[in-house]
């Protein structure tokens, strides 16, 4: 019999209909594969192909050259730009502003071959620690209000080019899916006097049928509403609504939970394309007590997703429960 | 410069990107083809292959047999089972119902070879008035209250069976997208006392730079602040809130207008894959002043929208006001 579930932060409800296709091995895959053999800007030597960078963390060589273990650029096509006044304004009914803000790439590696899971844990860690520095650099300009991250890994999650790297987009808005959460979050807490992700974690743990992996400080868990097969969120277990509060332990532990996460991902789904997004909190916020940071990593299986698109709407074949499981039984934790 | 749009039902914002990729050419396109060839349980002298029909309109033949011009049948796969309760439960903090509803399939004409776009203005017509029927006879049962009719066309748009086919979903529960558009509107409702939607359509019929085509009873426009490139709404001119309540004249337009859009994105984007969705009222509220049903059609040309899907948040290269000039000027209106 299907199933229908509710999201507890965002009153999502979702088919969970596990009757239909199910198992790993019933979605049709295509791995993602690294080709190589054509120019790449995001390889070394090629600095100058790309915008000046606004990071890098280096072994040697000076601002752009080569000699960078992990490198922050401006995308070349940005979706918007840091130029300008934010000016605010009215067409009729309607409303706009300038698209004021900031579209960053993040190179995770120097090294073209390796995708996020082959990459060495303290490389990523370096990655996460060059997110943190990009928010607290760009919090001091006021007129932002979010920051985005996410990647896109495979061609048909999004990815135009190959070589490793995240994506971070600063608005001057808050965007709705945050405001959703948050909101959600508050009506929970108003009602509970309770964080819901903290709720969650200590559920989840508690059962573990849900949970992926899990350390002392994270949990990786498939959420009990998924919408989409094995998505999974990465959980920290102490309540934060601040990605960029988070201190060395914390992120060197979340480097290791997110690079487990990808590679149980590549061996249970066969090298999945997928994409992630950190859900953290409005950059001048003060700390929340109902909200808390997390990432959501959601591998794309299923050819489609257009009427869920159109509808916000969704119908998920696999039961987190059955997810979590084969997650948990990858090994490599 | 690159703006940010608000949508003004659902508060939205959208990034207009307009100096990125922008023009039909720009797409990668995969026009949408019907190979034929392979064994088609939606043809006619298969019918015993389907499960058996629930309404069919007909020239001949009996239930079940040839004859049919439109024929609406349970989908094979249901996401959602009729029988049963409405067992609802907790687990702990999190909630579950049964999945109770109805998943059906309205095949859309017996000729395996045509599209939507190819079909005559009649069988357009006629499957409207299955839409409607179907609503009417679901209505009867006390424990559904939303009906979501939507189409998948091209297999990248999540089509399993190329066999002009749309679907509906019949839910005890209203899913999230319609809440926040009603709720959307009941805030515009409450501040400006008009129909948000009503307004919109007299501000883009005054300055027509959005709409792609127009009749007296419809107005076909690329909305302020759309997620997608060429994503266009048929908004009905006059205050209507249940897709149910239109008379045939009503009907007749539509089916005109449907089939006239889908031309004119035919011929601009050669014959993309698309998606539309039905947004009506839930089927058991009363009319409501401040909400007015449409349909969203939303061709898939970005090759992604997965980082879309996890952040809800949309980045569109093409501004509506170019979408609705490329689709005026295709003529065939």
């Amino acid at each position: 019999m299907p199933e229908l579930r509710k999201d507890p932060v965002t009153n999502r409800w979702v088919i969970i209909a596990s009757d239909r296709v199910r198992r790993p091995s019933d979605f049709v895959r295509e791995p993602v594969t690294i080709r190589g053999g054509r120019f790449c800007p995001f390889c070394p030597g090629n600095e100058k192909k790309t915008p000046p960078e606004v990071l890098s963390y280096r072994n040697g060589g000076g601002t752009n050259e080569p000699g960078w273990t992990v490198r922050v650029i401006p995308n070349k096509f940005p979706a918007l730009r840091v130029e300008g006044t934010l000016e605010r304004q009215g067409e009729g009914m309607y409303d706009k502003m300038d698209g004021i803000g900031a579209h960053e790439v993040i190179i995770e590696s120097p090294d073209h071959d390796s995708t996020l899971g082959d990459l060495p844990e303290k490389q990523i860690e370096s990655v996460l620690w060059a997110f943190r520095d990009r928010i607290l650099d760009l919090k001091r300009d006021t007129r932002l209000r979010y920051i985005l991250f996410f990647k896109n890994h495979g061609e048909i999650a999004g990815a135009t080019l190959e070589h490793t790297h995240s994506q971070l987009i600063a608005l001057p808005v808050v965007p709705r899916f945050v405001r959703e959460e948050i909101d959600g979050a508050r009506r929970y807490f108003d009602f509970k006097e309770r964080c819901v992700y903290c709720d969650m974690e200590r559920q989840d743990a508690a059962s573990g049928i849900r949970v992926a992996l899990e350390t002392d400080r994270f949990l990786a868990l498939c959420p009990y509403a998924p919408r989409f097969p094995f998505e999974t969120w990465i959980i920290p277990r102490k309540h934060a609504s601040h990605f960029e509060t988070a201190d060395a332990g914390l992120i060197e532990n979340l480097a290791w939970v997110l690079r487990t996460l990808i590679r149980k991902l590549d061996r249970v789904l066969e090298r999945p394309p997928y994409n992630w997004v950190l859900h953290t909190s409005p950059i001048h916020e003060a700390p929340l007590p109902h909200y808390h940071w997390h990432i959501e990593v959601i591998p794309h299986l299923t050819k489609v997703a257009g009427f869920e698109w159109g509808s916000g709407f969704y119908l998920n074949p696999t039961p987190p429960e059955e997810a979590a499981r084969f997650l948990r039984e990858a090994g490599l934790g």
